[in-house]
């Protein structure tokens, strides 16, 4: 499979890579985070070249993630202002950021320090599930078919499932 | 600034990039939270070539995501488990699952159904505030500057903050 096939394959995490994989894109979304929103400042505060900034703003606009806003006339000038959709993909920020924080930090602690404005207090955010509030973690989530996955089983004696889809080593400790 | 200078910056998302950054590596945590631990079924899951997967599994093992167990020994096998490190990716697995069932789904919808094993419901994880338990999302958190950019503030007169820190726009909203 070729990368730019990946966004077709039945899988969210793909869908989402197909989007915001690209390295720089990345950073580009930490800047925008943390405020930034014109070409000059991100260019100077990455140092990826204009080209590459260029080409990754539009593809970043194209997808809807950011809206081009003009905010000066003569000259035009724009900005890149996150939409709903950008401001939804704060949580894989945040979770590179807290990864970053506690196993890469080094001796001289995180970069960057986080505060929740509802309590005041320091704080990195971890995962909890809406329904019991109780924390969520790798060991006490289980994977099962999704409707898209169910419909494409039905349809193809789930030939494209084995792509996508929890193993058979997970389906029998169900 | 090359890409592979961005591990050495003072900024938790680009080093945790460094590690995890490449998009055929993700897809391969994805499998590995899917419980997929061996070379040949990373391989036929993800269609991604050998030598490319070879590649992103040493990388892995050296990073100590990873860690490479022999399960058999007449031929010597191996297999590639998560280590605490490595689970500890989860949350950032789960962000591009979240995004992409909501932003990329289409009409079939969800691909993969997660379900919270401590009280049964079918969920999407949310970011919460381990101190007062209330949701975290991108317009309830300030960033600030944390130890390690403090300690170079103070050393090179914030010369290297410019690249990693909050704007000034942010500063004066403080």
């Amino acid at each position: 499979m070729r990368w730019r096939e990946i966004g077709e394959t039945t899988c969210s995490v793909a869908r989402t890579l197909s989007v915001i994989g690209d390295r720089w894109t990345l950073l580009i979304l930490r800047e925008a985070f943390l405020r930034t929103r014109r070409f000059d400042d991100f260019h100077a505060h990455l140092g990826l070249t204009r080209h590459v900034l260029t080409a990754r703003l539009n593809t970043l606009v194209d997808e809807g993630v950011f809206e081009k806003v003009r905010y000066q006339d003569r000259p035009p000038r724009f900005e890149y202002r996150l939409t709903e959709k950008g401001l939804d993909l704060y949580p894989i920020v945040i979770g590179l950021t807290r990864w970053g924080d506690r196993w890469m930090a080094g001796e001289d602690g995180a970069p960057v320090e986080l505060v929740h404005r509802e309590c005041g207090h320091t704080m990195l955010p971890e995962l909890g599930c809406p329904e019991c509030g109780g924390p969520v973690n790798a060991r006490n989530v289980e994977a099962r078919p999704g409707p898209a996955l169910r419909a494409l089983l039905t349809n193809d004696d789930g030939a494209r499932m084995r792509r996508a889809a929890p193993r058979d080593d997970k389906e029998k400790t169900r």
